[in-house]
């Protein structure tokens, strides 16, 4: 038997299931696998052998079509980090003890930064221990779209059309009274500013979309901040920002932090939100108008009914990819996308060695954000506008979208 | 001349435009009616002569599909309440005096309780000083359900869906992960608990939705929530709760008010949020379990992309009733749907007086809620169901929908 195993890892997109569609695809069409299982919660699944037979479950196309439509992780997920194979051997051999017994030949771990870590540990054990009857390969997933080795990231084109959606439709909201209001809508982004950026998508058919545009890359001032809405008022009555909930000051200080609590999640990353609260309050004191703050929170990264097409095609493909790279025996490597051209749109699906994506963040460069920061330049807009093109087809099943279940 | 004129009130909705659209059709097909007039900021553009010619503007079908799928108050809004007659008859002969200016006959005003009170007063006033050539009819509109004198009110519906659906995609995310877990969201509800139900259509494809439904008719206790989400812990680690802004103490002390300022809105509401915030920081301290809060804040109500087909269609026929209503002379009436079945689903257009429906408030029925006061009853879903059916089409363009503007 030669089986292959795919896990999900680290928080839900909305087209982090296309991937196992994609893989499942590949594998059903190679004639190389014998049977598909999937890891229920990620690496921790694996090391518990808790694993569901997708071949079995998943026998028919309208099921792939359901898999895609359907957000979060399928498979669970979960955020362990694997110890270093020096100080911790026997987790390492644990994993190719299970993968054995269960005749395991492939694995394909779909997940961000902090799973290409996995998969960087994972191959380069196997490499050191000359297994070679194991091949481990990565497939990108992330809302955030901060994976170095890939043009973009499935699960981003998604979230960015939600995004810039929302911000149009919040344009259109905030704008029906004729007196002074300001509303701070926060977008996730820890250290890279791409979804807030596609706020500015909201201006795609010629709608004002947000007013000011604020990203995690360049240094935040209060003062700054409040003079350019100042500014805005000089012209319109309602001012609509948007701002990524990792902004700093000049000091590297989370404008957040004044408010939280130092808490931090299980990968010692602190626990921020509550930038646009932080600026709400700023607003109400210094210029005593009417205003708002607002999070898109999880609803931007679970938002399958407006799923960009191209986004869960391309993740599909990805997982084709991740699909290929392993029965080729090309461990260590993460599927990714290669961008040929922005318009018309052109791409290539390719592998990069995963060493290059694991624990690094891609940020958005300096020339894709405006001069004053408070906005995104037409380079940002020529690669954003092509990955939330197209409405992937939801089914809808009593007024709501149908979902499937796994396990 | 015999002009119409039209403006909407009150906060935004997915499906008040839909109620334009019916105006302007009915009005044009009618043959009565020479221009169809809209007023900029409701009652406040009436009184400041800011009209739109929208028989000009508007003279395709294309703007008028447009106008449906546009979120929020194409005309504008405003939040002015007209005074009583007697304290200040000059307003209303302010009014009279531009009707005849601009040679309207008819006008639709669309907005919630306290929009009908303002038809209410114009065309009480009218009948008191006999002034047969102006008709003034209302049509209802508010997200929040709480019109009494129609079975439900257009924009509800497509609110529902969103929350329906979004608590289906809330529930997915929130289960990835096999540690416990609370998630607590919030929805728009001050007094009326319909939208924090909709929840629980989050169900109709068989999935779990939300674990807990707490509506803003009961009275809360944070002590029995807590024993609520601890009794849910036994048998499953991801508890989604749905909780009205407007849950109360047995006292009838605003839960969210701990943390809230004295604020009030333009009509003396006084302004609260953050009830799901306040509810998360006592799971944090008396469970200790990862727990985090989420508001559906601006978006459940601006979410035209997932509009309710039955409610955008019910929006367009009940501005339809409007204009049939006015050019009879019914004046002081609002148009309202009367439900016959919910099974075949059955309903009629009609009107009722205004007077019926201003300044009152439908809250969710006893037996709607269930006993313990923590989920819904069938009572509610067989109410809920019709009104969420269909998905409305959505033109999108360059990857996101495209909006009408009207001034």
């Amino acid at each position: 038997m030669r089986n292959l195993l795919v896990a999900q890892s680290g928080g839900p997109t909305a087209a982090i299931n296309a991937t196992v569609a994609g893989v499942l695809t590949a594998a059903s069409l190679s004639g190389e696998v014998d049977q598909v299982l999937g890891a229920v919660n990620g690496i921790k699944g694996v090391l518990e052998e808790r694993f569901v037979n997708l071949s079995d479950v998943m026998n028919n196309t309208v099921d792939l079509d359901l898999l895609c439509q359907t957000p979060a992780a399928a498979l669970g997920s979960c955020r362990v980090k694997l110890s270093d194979p020096r100080e911790n051997p026997e987790q390492y051999e644990e994993i190719i003890r299970i993968f054995r017994r269960h005749e395991i030949s492939y694995f394909i771990y779909i997940g961000g930064n902090d799973s290409m870590d996995t998969v960087d540990k994972l191959s380069a054990y196997c490499r050191e221990k000359n297994i070679e009857d194991i091949c481990i390969v990565g497939a990108p997933k992330t809302i955030d779209n901060d994976l170095m080795g890939t043009d973009h990231c499935p699960g981003f084109g998604s979230a960015a059309k939600y995004i810039g959606s929302t911000f149009a439709e919040l344009e259109r909201d905030c704008s029906v009274y004729d007196t002074k209001a300001v509303t701070i809508v926060e977008v996730m982004g820890r250290n890279a500013g791409w979804l807030t950026a596609s706020s500015a998508l909201a201006r795609n058919n010629g709608g004002q979309g947000p007013s000011l545009i604020y990203l995690c890359e360049r240094p935040f001032s209060i003062p700054q901040f409040l003079a350019d809405v100042e500014e805005k008022f000089r012209t319109q009555d309602s001012v609509l920002v948007a701002v990524s909930e990792g902004i700093r000051d000049a000091e590297g200080v989370y404008i957040s932090e004044s408010v939280q609590s130092g808490a931090v999640d299980n990968f010692g990353h602190s626990y921020i939100a509550g930038s646009a609260r932080v600026l709400e309050d700023a607003v109400r004191r210094e210029i005593g108008c009417k205003v708002r703050s607002v999070e898109l929170n999880l609803m931007q990264r679970c938002a399958a009914h407006i799923s960009s097409a191209t986004d869960i095609q391309e993740s599909r493909m990805l997982g084709m990819t991740a699909c290929h790279c392993a029965l080729e025996g090309k461990g260590g490597r993460m599927a990714s996308i290669q961008r040929i051209s922005d318009d018309p749109y052109r791409v290539k699906f390719t592998s990069v060695p995963v060493s290059e994506v694991s624990n690094r963040e891609k940020k958005v460069p300096e020339d894709y954000i405006s001069e004053a920061g408070n906005d995104v330049t037409e380079k940002m807009m020529a690669y954003l506008k092509p990955l939330i093109q197209g409405e992937s087809p939801v089914l809808f099943e009593n007024g709501i979208p149908r979902h499937i279940r796994l396990y």
